[in-house]
């Protein structure tokens, strides 16, 4: 399906404030990016790196005052989710150098601490993808999911002990689930087509005979219109802005995605 | 200035055919873009890859019939060329890592074979920027500027035989007598605001005191207006597209670059 | 100096394990490898790879048994390490963008938890090298240094709960002090000659002034005879030894640092 | 088979001279390096990074007077190259992204000028491994392999012309006609056990059905061997050393290699 989608965050600023920002989708195996803009109000000098991960990423300073970035896209993603029951496990000695690192502990994903517990969701399922629907699933039954419930990101520990988060907080237990049984996992930080309510959303992805695979614990029922923006280990490292000096004081982030004809 | 660049590139496809294309503008330190797009007529998969030298390609496999890339963008560009007259040279050991491969002969550029002529142009010049503009200078005066020459690249040694070429050819050369001089050198294809004919340009950058500097000697007189879209060691890093199989029988190319009030 | 460094591991298998290894120090601007050796027994095939973060690891599957990895080098290494107080901070926008990253939380620093922390510790010091030495000051004051105490790594925010640790301990909370005044801060694991008693060691490295500056707080007073075999951004990223599967039940470990003529 | 393999070069040295030097072999999927030797004389600080392709490379200023590169190793490497009569062609678009670069014409091998030959040569073949084997054939028919034929490297374009050349020579007319077939081919320099006479060694290898096989026609039989030291697209990129600055006026080489029990 052809979407658009549009994300403008509005910040008031009092000193000039380095950011650095990760807005801009990419074309990749899973979406054609066919359109896109960005604008920055008022007009600073930006400069755009890729970032260890491939994610595209901007570095400006925000001037002082209302300091807006407005960001659209128009892309062509999947109606549907893969799904692959059966997949098999992929032994560590099999895979790719570059997925490697998606199997370490990493800052909201403490998976050298969840051994036993993802044994235990997974017990009785064949390794591979049909653990991680297994952790999916434990996930949508045990964590509540509540929208709008947690401000700064809740590592995997601490989810663990409320029961409940947003998106990126089931991401990460599901993430560190998925690591420590030696299956590599990443998130993914984007827009879904249909979120309710309309947000930038949060998902993990599992690396499982051969190619990733797409999970979300916060949707009954996978359908299609994932647009992603940015891979990471956890959210430390697909954060949408990381802003340095002063905290900024107010920050508003209005979310549109809409179905194109096509 | 801001400005809007547009290329449609019109093939006639006989057989199920791959692409590599590399269209794609990217924001740098030179430039932002603000706005892009990518069409593909029909419309086909396609997928984004960064290669070795950061630019931003894609893969597809043009179906039989008529098949037409469209990309489009708006950019903010500097007004002027940055020019610095006695910058100076950079000490091989004192190069970073990543500049080091443009130091060395490539397909197009056979600097291994331009030491003496290297050294007789730019006699008398401090080592640094000044040689590069005696180079390019001597390019202006010596080699014929002829659009449209030359349909396929010529090298430095055939450019250099013939006195003539086109962008592409001209910027070999200069290439190719920068790295004689272990001055590292790159080719950028891309656009120039008022190139006459209206068409893709290619220049060179050296890399002198620390940083990339444009030289272009087609053009009389450095005015800014230049939009990146690819940078490498040669043309043959830098084909806007390449294309494997049977030959493509026919392509048509049409560019346009305006100035947007800003 | 010239070193002559030694590690050998031995593990007892009882079933066909993968690991993943990172034990080759390599020549880099800090030192000079000039002979290495690597000796697997019983002799299995290894695989070489280069992490994200540049280190050679070696991946393998160590049969049931006794399985030793046997490592040594020659290294050339610093007399002494540098100091520099009063070089200044880089400023965010003017960091590398390969830097960027040593910014971020991670693991085992939680660099988001611990800006009041950070600011009070380093009061009245000039932002830059200063306010580091003025964090390996508190640590060598505050945390009590207790080699052995911990058998797995404690996050910074552990550490300072704890109030003692191993010097990868010490290293994390460094570390997430740093970041929490960005100023980026990456983890060395190594030998150290003359470390008390021998084993290897962890400290940690701050960017400042366009380069990284090593710290050690378990060290009353900077020695040279530092010899990096990984870097990262905590001990997730440069373990020396990553097992998957089934833990290992037993594991020695021996490590030599002598002094050569040289 | 494990083998001792060492290379000594002496330079006589008139002026301070930047060296970049690439002489230390890496483990890989092909060999492993279990000891590891790497002397100046005199001792020099040296700079090591990794090049583009993979490749430990050490940069230097050799000080006037005599100057000694002294690298050794012991290697495990293969009994017998690979081979995979009928081996599939991988088309273009199914192949990773990293290896496309070794589709482009280079400086010693000018792929875009052999079109017709390479079809003619490989007419019958199979798509793959087939026509590399063809191509190799035709080599050792066609081209005069004369070991110290040539001092610098020829192009595929002027050994084609020749119709004689050393090791470097014939792999890069190897390498030109496999690309223009459209199969990924890149340069590797290395040892080789049992070469006649002993020295360094050039031969080249074809993306083949997912993987990398090993060519020489220098060889009438193909037997095991080969140690790897670095790969790329041609000479220009595996040069065992590059020197900067006044030529300098005298260099020997000794090039050992023997076979260890093991």
């Amino acid at each position: 399906m052809w979407l658009r989608t549009s994300c403008e965050l509005t910040f008031l600023i009092e000193v000039p404030t380095p950011f650095v920002l990760m807005l801009r989708p990419r074309s990749g195996a899973q979406q054609w990016v066919a359109r896109e803009e960005y604008r920055l109000t008022p007009s600073v000098p930006a400069f755009e790196f890729t970032d260890d991960y491939g994610n595209l990423c901007q570095r400006l300073i925000a001037p002082p005052g209302d300091f807006t970035v407005y960001t659209a896209a128009e892309v062509m993603t999947a109606d549907h989710v893969d799904r692959a029951p059966g997949a098999p496990f992929v032994e560590v000695q099999n895979l790719p150098d570059a997925v490697l690192g998606y199997l370490l502990p990493s800052r909201y994903c403490e998976s050298d601490r969840f051994g036993w517990m993802a044994t235990d969701i997974t017990a009785g399922r064949l390794p591979g993808y049909d653990q991680v629907a297994a952790i999916e699933d434990w996930l949508r039954v045990t964590i509540r999911y509540a929208p709008g419930s947690s401000d700064i990101p809740l590592s995997a520990v601490e989810v663990n002990a409320r029961q409940s988060g947003v998106c990126r907080d089931l991401a990460h237990l599901g993430i560190a689930l998925c690591r420590s049984l030696a299956i590599p996992a990443r998130m993914v930080v984007g827009y879904l087509y249909g979120l309710e309510p309309m947000d930038l959303h949060a998902w993990f992805e599992a690396y499982i005979a051969g190619r990733w695979y797409t999970f979300d614990a916060t949707q009954v029922e996978l359908k299609g219109g994932y647009v992603a923006i940015g891979y990471g280990r956890d959210a430390a490292d697909v954060a949408i802005y990381n802003q340095f000096g002063p905290a900024v004081s107010s920050a508003a982030q209005q979310v549109l995605v809409r179905r194109l004809k096509g």
